[in-house]
């Protein structure tokens, strides 16, 4: 059985879907192991020459100027973990705080956080005995998550709810029933805990996955598209794009084209409209800066999920403990603000591809691709289900990262709010699967529509888009009368979602 | 038993809430249902003498230039509620579905619609026998929200799903369970069922009561940290007040000033700081501004409720059926997009006053109102919960209803969004049960504090404010050491949400 | 020569007109100087008595903890001044400044300031006289418009810059050409100078009359619109408006049928098409939801010219000066942010309905109404210019009034941006004149094409957009072939902006 | 005498500075001018060949299907560059539109464009005898600017007005004055001439030049600033930046190391403060953030200038003309969106420091940084200045990429607004002036007030912030008592706008 070795420096969002989805386990590199051990060791002996460390012998936030005594280093520790438990509703989904755990165990295997062994350990018996706990998600202003990451600390040492092999229990049962001893809180442990990105970092993981995943549906959807309308297809070659440069203009516009392989599109005989609309010609240019965007986010996060966000950070070589600003996660959600817009004009432009569909003058087919019209009135309401998505995600892409207040006596006086900012993504990308979907739609009855054309009886699609039509029709059959189009609104969604679709967008 | 007699022009927000969430029964006016009859027969009449009217003999949207012919009728309309069915999740709840059947059902009693006689009592039958379509709320751009109302036409001619009696099955089985007959749909009934703003204002009347019931707690939360912190009540004065004007200003002065009737904030030997900082001293005039915004949606909303907004419109004086813009609903929307900027100041606020709490040097009590300096954290890390929860109501409070899209082969080029900026204003009211839930606990907090300073052994409460704080302690006792406040967080969210915190509010 | 008697208790937006644009001069109603006089009297009795004031013979803002000695009233009165002298460009014009002057001259009358009457008279000096001051607009956060009403105060002490009928000059020259001598400085004198929303205030007045004007010229451009379109008027009708409700609805609806008067679409033989699109069908409706906002505001606004924003404030029944909120100004500044929004709708509609009439199938006339296919351009481009000038007014109808920071030791932490927020509405105004002038130039342009049509040899005009469209062809001729439209889009603005055409919306 | 060659490949933003801002001269290397020529031969024999070619001949946009005879091509592509004139004020500067012309130039020497070579060559006699035409700035939706470019078309045909050697005359006559005869033209040249990003890009280029010196004198205040508060040097640690990764951050610290060089703060007896507040704490990552994003357009702008965005594009080797997107600069434009929101940051961080600095709290010194407490009130008033700004800049952020209109009958149904998205960041760079320029004052001011202490009589400054408080005290003297603070206000913002000062930040 696949385990995924883990040592602070190859973190990756493939291995966290391996490890958050399907349940892989984790293993700790032993030079790892070591760092962190080397680390807890120079906490201990700072903490006995007295050193005056941030949240070791002094307090955090505004409590910078108190002082914390050794003998009560357990109790701080507990005491900080129970008030950092400041969390709103929902609860993170299962997948979800395995991500988190993995995210921050990774982290921590770097040796900068000074952080007791046992703790690090325990984060991969959480992990691999699948002790997931109860995390509420709201709470945190995103400078460290440590209103949430809180909550696995508590499960930690026993207290609050988890749940185990996915039944919800107390968390000292789970830990019995695992065979596991809960902690006894050291020095720094709480802060080290809580101090972290690793709720945002572990979900705009999972989240930057699905953007990934919604470009390639947009690809595919748009050369279904193309097909149901029978564009023009010059705007996808190869030369024409590469003299523009952009990377992923040019990724988009391959795509585009190797979903198209085959397609009756390439016929010579086909006679082009002179320029698509703009949704349709720019398509791989504007699924290309999408793209361009997630790859900026993306390596920026790979930077995130593979160095150290501790302070203080305890620096071996110097054998010191400094204080810095390594939480401060501000570049790579920047990154997400930008995607959030990036992916706005990307539901934009499927909206207007769905319009023009439905328009016979860019179709020569019917008003809202009605099998007959004055009978069935078709895709002419469903028009109001993508524009208010839309809205949505017009209204999603507003940016909140800079929306903060000045908390903690005026010490804490920047934020980045990037949970919010990450959660604004994922539900742009969950609309996203609507709008598309409805596109989906009328894409492949376009294509049915035209097929019964008697100048166009030689219909035939590329490659991919043939499975993927193929895929759509098997549970949503032609439009042939007015049904209760909710219920096939439900069915694409669910298409969209389902990783047999996933699969089909790979080669 | 009461029943509540409908005749088109009395609707109330109280009404509408004791049949949506009490279930109180309905009756229709007869004098109303005359009404119905007889534009029911003048829409017959026109349909013979084949006036062209849209939605009647001709098709809806782009389709207006389509003909429909009255041995179709039945077909036609049904075909018309199935294309209509094009909503997504989430499904409203069975108090939001009683909502939109009450206000559809007023505004057809003021005989401008034509629908058949039969439909109105429908849904009557529907609200009385608890029949409850399964509804979802996305898709309507808030131009008549005929994606969603579709969903109540299906269930009235027997298909789709239904809660009877708060089980989930299929219309025709509720139906029948309930002796009632599937309607059989006639000219103009799909577009008179679908074709309204029911669901906006429906849910937006609701929406109100929440909005009104916030500013109350606001107010009483804002009382209780008066005494908190031991405030300047200079500011509540009646006369200087008065002489300002505004009467949002004067009501909520005057419901603070209620609230502390008694309290030891009015006895003369109080030292008054000079001026307390802004959150705190313009509260009545800041909580007063909200309250303006509130009558304004709040009146022309009653005028939606009690006003036909139909289109076309059945003229019975004049015999005949016109086109117009009845449906249009921006001036509420709008009014519902100020309220929710306005909502955003009341976070704010709430916020700023909590962390003045928190800080020794506005309050002469401890920082983050520990029981004990150095050895409880208490409320510092709370901070970070309420902050994140206003950012969201900031980006909340962001504009929608202009973000549309031009549909129905460009006919449809105006929206408003008004579900959606409805269900804004809805979740803005659900964080800010958090954020004033947190005030409220920082407010206890420190009443109790204040108690044990030697100095201030007096500390009377208000009347009201007693009854509060009792209320709050009697669940979540003092804060003597630390602990998982994520419960405590629940617990105040759900006394400020309970019926009995809102009784207590009343005089 | 008319002059205006002010007293505090009715200026009017139309008397501010007077005032700022025309010049009339104002006087003071004596028995409002009588009070003037008593307030003072009472702040010196308080001053002898050493009660502790606000500003008074304590320090503003975060000093309001250090005591200020009756000696160096002047001094401290005089750094008051300089201090809060901390405003950014632009600056205020002329007609702006005599706004914001008679606005604090206004309010001051009512008694509750208890500033020294020479002051008072001061602000009708400078009035009648043509002082005025060089005044930055930027620098207020709208709790009080303290950082710019300072110039003020200084050029009454005969410091900083003016202009004096309309040269810039030293104050101190301009008070001596004036015959006046300058002010000297006793206690509470800074405060009451600068602690007040006349700025806002004084530019929200004028700017509510541009708003009030561009729905004037939004009806009567959309008459013309109609005219261009052969629209259909039946949604104009008085008694479908009536019956649903809304005042600006039917106060629109109202506007535009007088402005059609005698037109030719009120013939029995106009076939009119079935329904509109929404943009012109919902005109009435939509341009009254702006109507409906602005009623609000402007009634808001009417509320704060006439009434104290005094802060602390001299009670002289009750002889004390309390600490108070009444400069809080956030009721009509949630006003103008909802105008804003409202707006912002008003823009796209113009531009929705332009872009019908480029449209031949919603016309009947030519693509882009070019006198000649394939000859003749005309209106294709022209499309970017105002749908690029509505971008800005939908990003200009973002709120602003919550993003404020707290200041001053954190007492201040409240603010709306007020001057911000009226700045936000007269720049959307403006653009807005470059929007409906274009729609205005399709309009005319329609209505000469159809003209030419054949079977339309009878197009009569209403009186009233007879008028508008002989004023706008008589200084922009018919496009008959291409010419440099930039040079026509500069015409149609200044038409829209001039007096002439406001004068023809009149009745 | 410098002359810079261009050859459409190696085009820098420091190109562009010195040809837009020094008048420096250009040269067409002779290959790519050849390359210009065998493309224009192509595009005449295609039009003879009669391929269907979009805006050669056939008609653009919406009239995509309307022919152009060859005979008509002059009158034609006249008629083009007339109907494209659709802006709106306010007019470019002489730099921008050098700068706006050079990006023009250096595309088309890439030989896509199929433009006559006279007309290349006509743009380096313009930029070479400043001939600059009047261009109105506003009207372009960001879909290649093709509203405003038109202007220089027009200036070259002898149209429109121009500057010439600084003075506004008729475009004939400068190019009469200048020797330089009208062009003719011929087909595709009035295409070629305004669909391009040139607006947007040239543009784009000066801002991205002035993003780069605000962060600098980010840095160089924020340095200013940790001496006036005796900051803690620690998070500027080479080693623990490094070990976070990211580039932005690790550039930042290292130019505050380098500015800091020589400072009292590297001393080993300072006591440093555990934890400064996180607006000066992270200050190297947040400002390091903003330098990521800056990198990200930076890069993306760099290729938008040395590549082609021609549309249709002409095929040298493949001999043919097609259509497609080239023209689409969504990926920069949403770079542009986030270098938006990181500025806000910028703005926001800086706020606080200074909100800091005038308080004793943080300072050890005195409130608001007076010389004298109780007789001097200083910088209390002014956080309103900078706090108002602040929230420009925050409502500046906010995205409008994705307003557009579906223009051009639908044709044009999508959009960037990028030239509205540019000059929004110009005015974020220049409001930012201002508030680093207040804090620039408080930190001088505190450092001024340091030296005053008795035990800190030994404040040494870095080399290069001594420089910098050298140079601000040279012109704005020590606050010793309140002045008319709007004129230091207006002082330090032209100092840091300064090329002295900015030469000061270079090594």
């Amino acid at each position: 059985m696949e385990t995924i070795l883990l040592n602070g420096k190859n973190l990756t969002i493939d291995k966290i879907l391996k490890v958050a989805k399907e349940g892989t386990k984790v293993e700790i590199a032993p030079e790892a192991m070591e760092l962190v051990k080397r680390a807890r060791k120079l906490v201990f002996q700072l903490a006995e020459e007295n050193v005056p460390v941030y949240g070791l012998n002094r307090g955090v936030g505004w409590n910078k100027d108190k002082k914390v005594f050794s003998k009560y280093f357990e109790e701080y520790n507990r005491n900080l973990i129970y008030a950092h438990c400041v969390a709103a509703e929902p609860e993170a989904s299962e997948e979800q705080v395995r991500a988190i755990m993995l995210v921050r165990l990774n982290t921590l295997l770097l040796g900068y956080t000074g952080i007791q062994p046992e703790i690090v350990n325990m984060y991969k018996e959480f992990l691999n005995h699948r002790i997931h706990p109860v995390l509420p998600l709201r709470g945190s202003v995103g400078e460290a998550d440590i209103a949430n990451l809180s909550h696995i600390g508590l499960a930690m040492i026993g207290e609050g709810e988890v749940y185990y092999n996915g039944v919800r229990m107390e968390a000292y049962e789970a830990l019995k029933k695992a065979g596991l001893k809960p902690i006894v809180l050291g020095p720094k442990d709480g802060l080290a805990m809580v101090s972290s990105n690793a709720l945002s970092a572990g979900l705009g993981a999972l989240v930057l996955d699905e953007v990934n995943n919604i470009i390639e549906i947009a690809n595919l959807v748009c050369a279904l598209t193309l097909e149901g309308i029978k564009g023009n297809i010059t705007p996808l070659d190869e030369k024409v794009n590469k003299i523009r440069g952009f990377s992923g203009q040019n990724y988009c516009a391959g795509k585009i084209r190797d979903y198209l392989d085959g397609s009756y599109l390439w016929r010579r005989d086909i006679t082009e409209s002179l320029q698509d609309p703009l949704s349709i010609r720019c398509a791989c240019a504007i699924h290309g800066a999408v793209k361009d965007s997630l790859e900026y986010v993306w390596n920026k996060l790979i930077n995130q999920l593979n160095s150290t966000d501790d302070n203080p950070c305890v620096l071996l070589d110097e054998r010191k403990i400094i204080s810095c600003c390594n939480f401060e996660p501000m570049t790579w959600v920047l990154g997400f603000e930008m995607l959030g817009i990036a992916l706005s004009h990307l539901s934009r432009v499927s909206c207007n591809r769905t319009i023009k569909m439905a328009n016979p003058s860019f179709t020569e087919l019917t008003r809202f691709l009605t099998p007959s019209e004055g009978e069935v009135i078709a895709y002419g309401t469903i028009q109001k289900t993508f524009a208010s998505l839309d809205t949505e995600i017009r209204h999603l892409s507003n940016p909140a990262t800079v929306d903060y207040l000045s908390l903690a006596g005026d010490i804490e006086d920047h934020a980045n709010n990037s949970p919010f900012v990450v959660r604004k993504v994922k539900k742009i990308v969950d609309n996203l699967r609507y709008i598309l979907g409805i596109e989906a739609l009328h894409a492949v009855q376009a294509i049915d529509l035209r097929k019964k054309l008697k100048y166009e009886e030689n219909i035939k699609l590329g490659k991919k888009t043939k499975d993927a039509y193929e895929m759509i029709r098997g549970e949503i059959p032609f439009l042939d009368k007015d049904r209760n189009l909710t219920e096939d609104i439900k069915k694409i969604y669910n298409i969209l979602k389902s990783e047999e679709f996933l699969e089909l967008l790979k080669n």
